[in-house]
């Protein structure tokens, strides 16, 4: 592991505290409902209170941070959309139109962009100019970036995660936006995963079986050629990975730092966050799995995490839009906690006064 | 089918609109996302403007509406809780401490509670005192109610839309609470599906499986004996119903004639909707499923829909909770045509550019 970043912040994070959880989940028998009759919301405030330490966790405001940044692996043609889409999204996002905007806004969330590597010069207002480099290189010929590339990418998410911390965000919502982040994000599972590449490869943004074959050998020989090492997720993260990508798992570690639930989007969001708990196995229990994405290889990301998201509605968009939207459960798991009241406050008989 | 309310309500009902929906489709994707990439999401948009007929549906503000009754079917020890249970729970909506309060609070639903049959004498504030009659009667020994009550609870329904309608809601939350309504719900679904009983009955609140057989056993005997016919669903719901069920078919009856959407809830709730379909199928298009139960019979009742409910968060607390947790979904949905930029609009270059 390179000597920057990754350490002094993996230093800081404590594992969640399951003492906290405890109470949290004899406390919730005690309320006005049959007991474990809200489901995995009952899981989630458990979660909620051993994240914070408190038995009455607050998630609002949240805060969403979507990292961009550019691909060189675009230029062998592996996705949908054109690179220039990249660029013009962050475009979207600074005025307001895309959707993750859409559903920041009926959270009552802050949104912020964060160029962290878009492969053109970006001077938009409403957009965090963090530029690392113009998009990776092209990891079909050489390594997508150089280690301290990654470093200064990951440290451009912890920056992100202090600002939103600072603004008074209780919740992270972490999204990304990269033409050929798919590509990046497939390659690194099968390193991590030691999986099939054809297994964790899927359609991105909506390329037909012809080109997700070609997708398929594109990764292949780049991570052939690369040689990334299975054990050492900044390797994998370097070599195969993207800045937007680095920035995630950035966030991921300084939320656990900061012992701030972080709500992980779909594909490129978990592999993301499999680097994090990689790195630091303790971040796992500060991350809630928001959708399960469409995208094929998440099944396989998730398993590795032993995760089991909340939504299941056949999206494949990215941007956050996934964890967004799973938001208001953790609203609502936290308000359980918060406001509902005890059989005995409500005068209301329990099972066994029968 | 009795004379009263249904018929008149029936005739008011048409279906929803199917161009209206056909143009959101189109208009879905033309806006900044991959075409499809928000799943079921982009499936609700299209209802949304098909029931309202508009390319732009508004569902805010939504409307909570608890009905709230008791069956005599209780006295036959098939619950967890004491039938005391059923008005302790309305005085702790009424102050506010239940879950369907706290989820209502989040989405800044006004929640009405209405008494169409609690077994004791309510006189507490906040409350609709609409009583028909104090709890059914015993199934398992005389018919639970008159076919007149039952079309009277059906019209309390009716006219607690009217009053959410008037006070400016755009979507409708349908929820109940009634000791032992699992009990009549297991009993009609048997017979309107024609599923064996034991499959239609589940833990309820949460009885141990001993109890489960008693239970089982006593919606055998009831059926058996007030011998109501499967194809007319009134004499389903008033032989081994409850007031709040019927209230509920009011409720789902009335939403259509008013082309609101309906966010149906778990397991009772889907009973009541499934009378509401038979009596009028075109009832169906304007329901959205929230969530989907732990209960074993509401697989049965979404089946006999062909509903797929937007969560599965493994509940069964009722009240309208589930309904109340998936509506965010719901305004997501909407947002997304109100809100989202077009390609065109934002300068993004589409898949088809490259």
């Amino acid at each position: 592991m390179p000597p920057d970043v990754a350490p002094s912040m993996i230093a800081r994070i404590v594992p969640v505290d399951a003492c906290a959880g405890e109470r949290a989940r004899a406390y919730l028998d005690t309320l006005t409902k049959p007991p474990g009759s809200l489901g995995k919301l009952e899981a989630l405030a458990v979660q909620l209170s051993s994240i914070t330490g408190e038995l009455m966790p607050r998630v609002t405001p949240p805060g969403v941070l979507v990292f961009a940044a550019d691909h060189g692996v675009a230029a062998e043609g592996v996705s949908a959309f054109p690179q220039a889409v990249t660029a013009q999204m962050v475009a979207n996002f600074a005025s307001g139109g895309a959707a993750i905007n859409v559903f920041a806004r009926q959270i009552d969330a802050h949104v912020e962009i964060v160029d962290v590597g878009v492969a053109s010069n970006l001077t938009m207002h409403g957009v965090t100019h963090a530029k690392v480099r113009q998009g990776t290189a092209n990891m079909a010929l050489e390594n997508a970036m150089q280690p301290e590339e990654a470093q200064a990418a990951i440290e451009v998410g912890v920056a992100a995660v202090e600002r939103a911390r600072q603004a008074g965000a209780k919740c992270l919502i972490v999204g990304e936006m990269g033409i050929a982040n798919t590509t990046a994000s497939s390659a690194m599972l099968a390193v991590l995963a030691g999986t099939p590449v054809a297994q964790a490869v899927g359609a991105g943004t909506g390329i037909n079986s012809v080109q997700q074959a070609h997708k398929v050998a594109v990764i292949e020989r780049a991570i052939q050629a690369r040689q990334a090492d299975p054990d050492d997720p900044l390797d994998v993260l370097a070599k195969l990975g993207g800045l937007e990508i680095a920035a995630m798992v950035g966030a991921y570690l300084a939320a656990a730092v900061h012992r701030l639930p972080a709500v992980v989007d779909g594909f490129i969001a978990t592999v993301a966050a499999l680097v994090a708990c990689r790195l630091c196995p303790a971040v796992r229990g500060y991350l809630v799995f928001g959708h399960r994405s469409e995208e094929p290889g998440h099944a396989t990301a998730l398993e590795a995490l032993d995760a089991q998201p909340l939504l299941a509605l056949g999206m494949r968009l990215g941007e956050g839009s996934g964890a967004a939207l799973a938001f208001p459960l953790l609203q609502a798991a936290a308000g359980m906690l918060n406001e509902m009241a005890t059989f005995a406050d409500a005068g209301v008989s329990d099972n066994n006064s029968q």
